[in-house]
């Protein structure tokens, strides 16, 4: 299944909006990516009704502050965390709101006037690479997000490709390593159980606790929790423990796009989400895809390292993917 | 990318030719996938120009055999083995017909009068199954062609997805089993070197060398080489040893099965090819496909049983796939 969206002119600013379990940020935004304005507040998760209020509010702030009159508004898109039904406009299920069934689409509409749009959070940065940022032009894409969580968004002909269930790309719950880790969806050996940020921090812990030497035993004894930022930190610092659990992870996220190159046989693969900003990180996937273009003669015709981005709108994702959402040319054509 | 066909008239019958390393064979099939006529000849592999005169030799029989006059005649769909260029409707490389960039769509069109469209065989064997099979009403499917070797076809949006080198889906050369057996293609552990019918053959000539019991033994002493089918026919009979060999390919299958499902999140799964007459393996997969939803909550809202189907098209697979080829309704329609 293919996305559907409003029709508006391409040339209309839009309202592009970052929902996220800790805070709302809402930009208008330029067709040719610029934003106009951008306003943030911290979400309010008391109940639906009041996450939906706050929402309204910050949109309304930013169409404030940007100066451009309620009529030339081409639209509203929205990025929301969890599972959603982007074809009906509903928020499905998101733990970090606390959403059950939410009628999004609806409810923004009879408030604001304006047609809205939303889509899960990966599936919003995938087009917002897709249509201002590294992936810019290119109509077959493989975007992984790495963060808390990991999975992929998919271009295939530049629309969003979501599959039967919107679990296409669904590879932090696939398990890379069977027979690996349990993971809190309930399976074991899934790569986020094995690679995510927060299984670093917990690799980190563990090895320190099997008595490892690292700069990272001051936090422990300190009696602070370690976090990934600490990992991450100690690695470009040079420690050798974190140096490696980067390293690990590194390979491991490197097999799920291996898995997953194999299966779409993109032209771009690009990496997002606050994972993608670590140099460690990165640098180890991309040794250990050079790698396997060593190993497997047919990855190398499907991949080479001109054909691999980092995220070009960084902190920025959330707003312009969401604006993005607006598009009319990933209206779903063909039927 | 998709693939684009000439524009016929739905209703018109249409030649099917599969083209494959032994044998050639053509029929007229009508709009719902009735065969009219079929024909069958050896394939001349002395030159590509001895092939295609072959290939012309076959369509004009199965032409006149049907009783169809030639204007009423819609195309004419080609199923190659090997690489294929169906854009310029080039034959690149194969290995069974011994060709390397055979310009067969030019050829024939000039020789015949038809349109001409090609595609290499599993894509055929996947349009057949959405068109005229076990897919037919499905929008995202994934086909899995099981017999000397392995790989995927893929629909989405009831069109044939072939990624960007035409290489989506190569699941047969994917390193299932990181550091496993070496295959032909110069990779370590891909599937294909696992559990396609030559390993499946290679396997038991092993266990029998390392001194396993087993009724396959007497071929092997009476100085006969141990074929793909007599591991099948001794699996139905009860062996145990060929039930083991079964089984482990059913298990290798199987993990590829649930890779490409997360990956793509189909409607339908459909399994083709010679190995999927073969009902040890094909239990033994659907078996292991069930285990599956056990170990992975997500792959349980991806996957049931009843999303699971065998070929329908069977032996006249080649035939009828290649004939979807040339309807209309595949046309790339969104550039």
């Amino acid at each position: 299944m293919f996305m559907e969206t409003p029709v508006q002119q391409e040339s209309e600013p839009v309202v592009g909006v970052d929902v996220g379990g800790t805070k709302i940020a809402a930009g208008v935004v330029d067709a040719r990516g610029k934003m106009l304005s951008s306003v943030q507040r911290s979400t309010d998760t008391r109940g639906a009704e009041q996450t939906l209020q706050a929402i309204t509010d910050t949109i309304e702030a930013a169409l404030s502050a940007s100066g451009v009159e309620a009529e030339h508004i081409g639209g509203i898109g929205l990025g929301i965390p969890g599972k959603v039904d982007a074809r009906r406009g509903i928020g499905l299920i998101s733990a970090n709101l606390g959403w059950r069934d939410v009628p999004v689409k609806d409810w923004l509409e009879a408030r604001l006037g304006f047609p809205c749009t939303l889509e899960n959070d990966v599936g919003v940065a995938t087009l917002g690479e897709h249509i201002y940022g590294a992936a810019q032009g290119a109509q077959n894409v493989l975007y992984l997000s790495l963060g808390t969580g990991i999975a992929a968004g998919i271009i295939i002909q530049g629309q969003l490709y979501r599959g039967e269930h919107g679990l296409a790309g669904e590879i932090g719950h696939t398990a890379v390593r069977p027979g690996g880790r349990l993971c809190a969806c309930g399976g074991q050996g899934c790569l986020e159980a094995q690679a995510a940020g927060p299984a670093l921090a917990r690799n980190a812990r563990e090895a320190l606790e099997a008595g490892r030497a690292s700069r990272l035993r001051e936090i422990l004894t300190g009696g602070a929790s370690l976090t990934t930022e600490q990992v991450f930190l100690a690695a470009r610092q040079g420690d050798e423990l974190a140096l490696e659990i980067v390293s690990e992870a590194g390979y491991q996220i490197a097999f799920a796009l291996y898995l997953l190159a194999m299966a779409y046989d993109p032209q771009l693969i690009v990496l997002g989400g606050g994972l993608a900003l670590e140099g460690p990180l990165t640098t180890a996937i991309q040794a250990e895809l050079a790698r396997w273009t060593e190993r497997s003669p047919l990855f190398r015709e499907i991949y080479a390292p001109d054909r691999f981005r980092l995220t070009s709108l960084k902190r920025n994702a959330g707003i312009l993917g969401a604006a993005a959402l607006v598009k009319k040319r990933f209206i779903e054509d063909a039927q």
